[in-house]
Formats: structure tokens, C-alpha cells, sequence
């Protein structure tokens, strides 16, 4: 016993020696934080070591403060050093390896600060030549000139964070619904929304002249993945796809862009658009109260400085249910306002701007469904009401404060004999013959929807410019980087 | 006290009659199930309501027989019905809406059953025309020719439900360890590659003619993301992108195709290719582990009857650290091996398709880094690493068995002399002076890596031929749908 005793003794401080040992090796190889860690607060009093880009730089008599950021969050580490290691080199933008000790900081305003042991300059960063200046707020649209540099300013990397966390709550909602995520192809040989603004896509090669096609076919970039999730719906019941979408549109509106994300969703067995509305809504929600938790700070940003006010638009948005009119009741609420518009408000004609922004304040300032339109303002797949002598179909359209058209879906339709007729009478049976196949083979009701991903962080974020919400826009005459 | 307990007494049973109703009133209305759902067993005893395609029909004298699937399992439900509720359009590939209730089953292929009370058929099928027929199992090449039913194969929609996992798996590595998501741009005005291999983009209408550009400069389908991560890990440190990339490449192989999905990601503050290899390695192994543990059925699906005894080797991958061997020594086991290449083995040859395959095996089947590559094999913007009489540069490559290179990465040269130089010497200074104000403005070491999705789904699941594992493949001669 008393062997066993000193046995016990001897081990456990031989081991409190080594775990003594490894401690103080360890003190001496500073932990390597990022700015988010160091500013928990969980490492209070550790030797750490913080890399990243300068966002300020205060010398004094005494002691030199630095605010070093990078990305992991809006805020910055501020970074407390002596005199002795300041260093001309410090400036806005440079790249600085910071080893010290994390204290608690005597500041309300950070929870933490560094105390420097060492400041390394990485890289340096003419303040001259340099586009941003220290201090200084940029416009939008001062900073959209520098493409490969505007990610470095505050509120462009809170944008990119709030979008890489939008893209994970969207793709989360589809997962935790049962949705089958598909890759849609970029290159089709089939124009779904029959627009005719399509890229048509060709190797740029000297092997290939001008009247030989790669793909045997005409190819162009995508205009929508409906159709190839309308396959997949076939069998998976709920399909979505989330990527890049094209149309050669020379619109330089503050809303049109020519390569944007899109979010489709194609649903098997629905029984009317309200199968669809549902889902719209609940993606909707879910994917706004997820963002607005995980990136408060970010989002902050937007609604105090870009767009004061908006966040209270906003939390409307999320109170209230959306409100649904039909189509034929829009017109009926254009037709009854005093308002002037500039285009034509009958019945059979398109809803323009002016018209979804009336539509909208008319009913509270709230995302709106509006449903049941004219047979022929819709593509080729929409269902049929069969009803008169209003003709319509069950087509939906989400409009929202400040975007206008967010979303635009349908029940497609499913009734082999309709589809073939409507198809024979636009000459495009023999080019759809696959896409009737789907009505040949065990077809069902189904119905879908797309989201315009920027317009959705438009809508979020009280962003002017869809420009603004994307890392790289293209554009007619612009297509940067 | 009585008047108490009788009040409660009282409540209790009226709000007893009511849950009864509900009860009651909710055992009429069956409760809507996908067939993973039913499968579970956790609905055992309930009335409920079951959608999707017919997959077997076996009609007896006293009962039929079906197997209903809906895409949410590889396991289809078992549904025993009264003969009377047979139906010649109850045919292999018709869809089907059952009602019933869930009994535990008898036989222990399946854990639940459904005894049917109705059975709607949906949509019908004709099974003369289907291209797909009961009992049959069809190969890989047959469905292939069905790009719009294939996935109402079970080979086919397992390989897209793992398709889905896989994806939701990289994204949650990286979102895991602090990686930011960026979408990178499909059409781009620059060549990160040089190759050559290009899909020029042009508006198809008649608005344009040959000499116009639509975005004022000649623009390109992207063949890497890379140079715009570069310019984002100026800002957030860590990020990554995946999503289609393009070559037009006239070739075909079981390995290639025109569009296909890439992983990339870019590190800064990296100090050496080990801060690479370290996370290809951690996400090729977390992401497989993911697919191995949430698609279980699927992913036997293929080592059971598409490759028998691929398991073994995807074991071994996760077992096994992934060896590292540098080009020169890559150079010397194939110059020490009996084998006859038919490309030749010099230091500064490319390695070939049958080289890599050679140095895997030598490697013990296993994944291996490939390190340290000649300075004239690869892109202007691998990192020199300034050695003689070899002159090599900082990039790696991964090989894989059965499929040969899967990713490709690289630090990237962070210094503006070095870079500069280079650019200057190929003439590309001017066209790429954005990319070295990367470089200007607070530069610091950095590296990053691209994986081949399919390739890596061709690894994990042992699929020879690339077009079956992306739901519409597009390669020369051939863009269907």
C-alpha cells in the first residue's frame, strides 16, 4: 500500500513535471489566433501570435496602437506596442505578423487588445499609391472602380461574409427539408425561357472555324436550370440547384446584371401554387433570420450606415405573413389609384417597375405574392387554369420593398395532351420531345420556383445596386478582372 | 380543496374529449411520409399517405405486391394490397399516391411495410415504350443515352444523392475551419491557366455583330478560380469556391469533360506546401468520412455491384497518412522501374497519365503529393523556389489510384520583383499589372489548390467513366438537353 502510495506520488510528479515542462515550451511558440478568436476573449493572457492587414495606426509619445484585421470578422484587433517598435512601414493596408499577450482591454469599446512583443511588416503599402485612404469613408461607388482591392474595405468584406453565410443558410433550408442538391449545367443546347437574350458559347481555339460546333449543336450559357430540375423532380420529389445564371441583356439598370445566382427549387406531388408559396416563404425567413444571427455585426453595418432605417423594413418582413393578391386584383389595385403611370395597367399586361412598387406599398411595404396571370404572359410550361374568359395560369411572382420581382415560379405543366398541343402550336414539339418524355413516364403535379440570389441580398440589406452585392459583376461593356 | 380537485377532474377530461377528437379527426386525414420517413419506423400504426414511382410489380392471386420509391432512400417501401386493388397501369416507372397504414413487416429484408386501403395511380407509364424495364439491371453505358430518365435508375440516383452529401460535406469543412465562401465569376476577361483551351462567350442575337464585344473585351468561360481567390485572401485570409469550370478541350477520355465542378480554395500567411497538403489531405479524408457515414446504402450500391472490392482501397486512403514524394524523386522511381514508358522519364517531362499511375502504385495504391515541380512546367504564378542546378518551383500535385492527378496547388510567388519579372519576360505585365498590385499593397505569402470534383467522386465510389458521375455531361460532340 504504501509502495503503491509512492509509486502514485513519484508518476504523478514526474507527469506534473513534463505537463510543467511542455506548458513552459509551449509559452515560448506563441498560438497562432485570427482576429475573431483573439477577440472571444477565451485565450485572456495567452502569448499569441495575430497576422493580417492594418486598418489603423495611432503613434504617440509613448506607445504606437494598431488595429490589425483579417476577415474572420468586421472587427479589428486593436494592438498596444511601445514606442521602440513603431516603424514607418506601419501603414493602412500593409500585412503585419503580431506575436504578444492578449489582456483584457481598459477600453469599453474592445473587449481585448494585444500587447505587442513584436510587430513583423509581411508586406508593404504605399498609403500614396494605395486607392483606399485611412479614415476615409468610400462611396459604393468609389470603391466598385478597384475590383480586385474593394474586398479589402469594411463594408465590402462585411457584404462578402453576409453572402458566403446567405449561401449556407440557403442550402441548409433545402437540406433540412429533404431537397437533393443538383449541379444544373452551365452549357445547354436549350433556351428555357425561350427570351432569346442568350450568350452562345464557342472555343476561342484556331482549331475550330466558324462553322463547326464543339458540342455538334449550338450551345449557349444557361438561363435557368428548370428544365434539367425539372428531370431530376422525377425522381427525387425535391430538387434544388443554387449557381450562375446568364441573359445578354444590355440593361445597365441597378438591378440587371449579365451573369447572377439564382436559387431554383422543383417540387413533385404539389396540389396548388400554395405548396409553392409556402416553401418561397419559409426559405425566405429562414435564411433572413439565419443571416441576421450570424452575422449581426455585419448586416449592422448595412442598415446604420448604407441604409438607415432599412432593418425595420426588414423585421416587418419577418413579423408578417406575405400578403396574396391575384394578378386580376393587382390590376384592379393599379386601376383604382390616383397614381400616373407610364405604362398601360389592362388587364393582359405585364407587371413594369412602377407598377410592382405600387403593388407593394399598397400592401403594407411587405414581400407579396402575386398569382394567376394571363396564359400569355407565361412561358410554354406554366399550367393551365383552363378557366375564362379570363384565360390564366398557376403562375407566381414574389415581389419585394425596394427589388421589385425576387421570385418567379409556377405549377408546370403536367398533362401530357395540354403540353403537346401548346408545344406543336410554338413549333417546338420535336425539340422538346425529351421534355415531353417526362409527361410520358410516370408524370406527376409539380411545380417550382427561382430566387434572384443578389436581389435577395438587395432586399436584406437595403443595397442600392445589385453592382454592390456581388464580388465580380459583369455587365454589358464591363466585364473586369 | 374539493371544489379544486373537482375543477381539474372537470378540465382534465374535457381537454381529454378534445385530444380524442383530434385524434380521432387527424386518423382520417392521413399523414403525408417520404418513403425515408416511413422507412424509419417511427410512424408504425399510423394512417398514412406515401408518393413516387412504381420500381417492382408482383401481382398474386389474393394480394399485389409493389415497391414504391420517391428518391429520398435507395430503399424503396414495400406495399401490400387486397387484389382488388390491383390495376394494369400499376407498371414499372407509373407514378403512385398510396394510403394505408404502416405495419411492421413480416420478412427482414424491409423493417415497415404499408397495407394499402387505396392506391391512385398518379401517372402512367407505358412499360413498352420506357426505356428502362423491371428486374433488368442496365449498364452505365445503356442509361447514359437517357440523360432525362437516368435518374430514375437506382445506380443513377444513388450516385446524385452521394453527389449531394459530397458537396454539403466540402462546404462544411471549410465552413468548419474559418474559410469564406466566394462566388467566383463564370465569365472572366482573363486566362488564369495560359492553356489556351477556351470557351469564348458572345451574345447569340442579332443585336450584335462579329466585331462587337458585348462586354467591350473578348470574355472567356473561366478556366480556374484562382486569381480571383487571390484577390479575396487579401481580405479574409481563407476562402474558397466551388463551382463549374470550363476547357475545350478536344478530348475523349473516361476523365474530361468541357464542364465540370471544381473545388478551390486560397490560404494566406502560409509558410511552406505543408500548410497546403495538410488541408487537401483534412478535407479529402472529412469529406469522405461524411459521405461514407450519410450515404451508407448508396455508396455500397456502387462497391458492391459497380466496383466489387473498392472499398478496401477508399479504406486504406483513410487509414494511411498520404506519402509525399518530390518530382525528382518521382523522376527516379520511374527511371529505376522494369516498365516501358511510352512518354519519356526525363527531369522537366511532363508526368504522364501512365507515369502517375506507376508512382501511385509504387506508393502503395495510396494517394500521393507530388512536390517540387520544374520551374518551366508550370504557370507564371507558382512560387520560385530559387534552386539550382534544378530550378523548381513550390507547387504539388495529388495523384490518386484509378484516377491519376486530382488536385493541383500551389504557393503562389508573393514577391513583386520576382512576379514582375516573369510577367514582363511573357509579355503579360500590362494585362495582369491588377494582379501585382495584389502584390503592391500589402502582399503576403499565400497558397492555394484546386480539386476535380468528379474525379473525386470517380475515386471515392471506383466509376471508370467520368460522364457517369455529373447529371448532364457535356464533352466535344455532345451537350444534350
Amino acid at each position: 500500500m504504501f509502495r503503491a502510495v509512492a509509486k502514485t506520488l513519484f508518476v504523478s510528479s514526474v507527469y506534473r513535471g513534463v505537463l510543467f515542462g511542455l506548458r513552459h515550451y509551449c509559452k515560448n511558440i506563441p498560438l497562432k489566433l485570427r482576429v475573431s478568436e483573439a477577440l472571444s476573449g477565451a485565450e485572456l493572457g495567452a502569448n499569441v501570435k495575430v497576422q493580417g492587414w492594418v486598418r489603423s495606426v495611432r503613434s504617440q509619445k509613448k506607445n504606437v496602437f494598431l488595429h490589425v484585421n483579417d476577415g474572420s470578422s468586421l472587427q479589428s484587433l486593436q494592438i498596444v506596442a511601445g514606442a521602440e517598435l513603431d516603424n514607418p512601414l506601419l501603414t493602412f493596408g500593409s500585412a503585419v505578423e503580431v506575436t504578444g499577450v492578449l489582456k483584457k482591454s481598459p477600453h469599453p469599446k474592445q473587449p481585448v487588445e494585444l500587447e505587442a512583443e513584436q510587430i513583423h511588416v509581411v508586406g508593404k503599402c504605399n498609403p500614396v499609391d494605395f486607392p483606399f485612404k485611412i479614415k476615409e469613408r468610400h462611396s459604393l461607388e468609389y470603391i466598385r472602380q478597384f475590383p480586385h482591392l474593394r474586398c479589402r474595405t469594411n463594408v465590402f468584406s462585411s457584404l462578402l461574409r453576409v453572402r458566403s453565410q446567405a449561401t449556407t443558410a440557403i442550402h441548409s433550408y433545402f437540406k433540412d427539408n429533404g431537397f437533393v442538391q443538383i449541379h444544373t449545367p452551365v452549357i445547354t443546347s436549350n433556351d428555357c425561357e425561350g427570351a432569346g437574350e442568350l450568350f452562345r458559347v464557342e472555343p476561342s481555339g484556331p482549331a475550330f472555324v466558324d462553322d463547326t460546333n464543339f458540342f455538334s449543336v449550338p450551345a449557349f450559357l444557361t438561363v435557368s436550370g428548370q428544365l434539367h430540375l425539372e428531370v431530376m423532380s422525377g425522381s427525387f420529389s425535391r430538387v434544388y440547384t443554387f449557381g450562375p445564371t446568364f441573359r445578354a441583356e444590355n440593361s445597365q439598370t441597378r438591378r440587371h446584371l449579365a451573369e447572377f445566382f439564382m436559387v431554383e427549387a422543383e417540387i413533385s406531388f404539389t396540389q396548388s401554387l400554395e405548396d409553392l408559396t409556402k416553401v418561397m416563404e419559409d426559405m425566405f425567413r429562414s435564411a433572413t433570420e439565419h443571416v441576421l444571427a450570424h452575422c449581426a455585426e455585419d448586416v449592422d453595418l448595412f442598415h446604420k450606415r448604407v441604409t438607415p432605417g432599412h432593418r425595420d423594413t426588414v423585421d416587418a418582413m419577418l413579423k408578417k405573413k406575405f400578403p396574396v393578391v391575384t394578378y386580376s386584383e393587382a390590376i384592379d389595385i393599379l386601376n383604382r389609384s390616383s397614381e400616373n403611370f407610364a405604362f398601360p395597367t389592362d388587364w393582359g399586361c405585364d407587371l413594369m417597375t412602377e407598377h410592382e412598387k405600387y403593388v407593394v406599398k399598397h400592401c403594407g411595404n411587405l414581400p407579396v405574392f402575386v398569382t394567376e396571370y394571363p396564359y400569355d404572359l407565361k412561358p410554354f410550361y406554366a399550367r393551365d387554369n383552363q378557366d375564362h374568359p379570363k384565360h390564366t395560369v398557376a403562375a407566381v411572382d414574389l415581389l419585394v420593398p425596394g427589388v421589385g420581382e425576387l421570385c418567379g415560379g409556377s405549377l408546370r405543366e403536367e398533362r401530357l395532351d395540354l403540353l403537346q398541343d401548346r408545344l406543336q402550336d410554338a413549333g417546338l414539339a420535336d425539340t422538346y420531345s425529351w421534355y415531353l418524355d417526362l409527361r410520358r413516364f410516370g408524370s406527376v403535379p409539380h411545380g417550382g420556383f427561382g430566387l434572384g440570389f443578389e436581389r435577395y441580398l438587395q432586399c436584406i440589406l437595403g443595397v442600392d445596386n445589385i453592382k454592390d452585392v456581388i464580388p465580380f459583376p459583369r455587365f454589358s461593356h464591363s466585364c473586369l478582372l
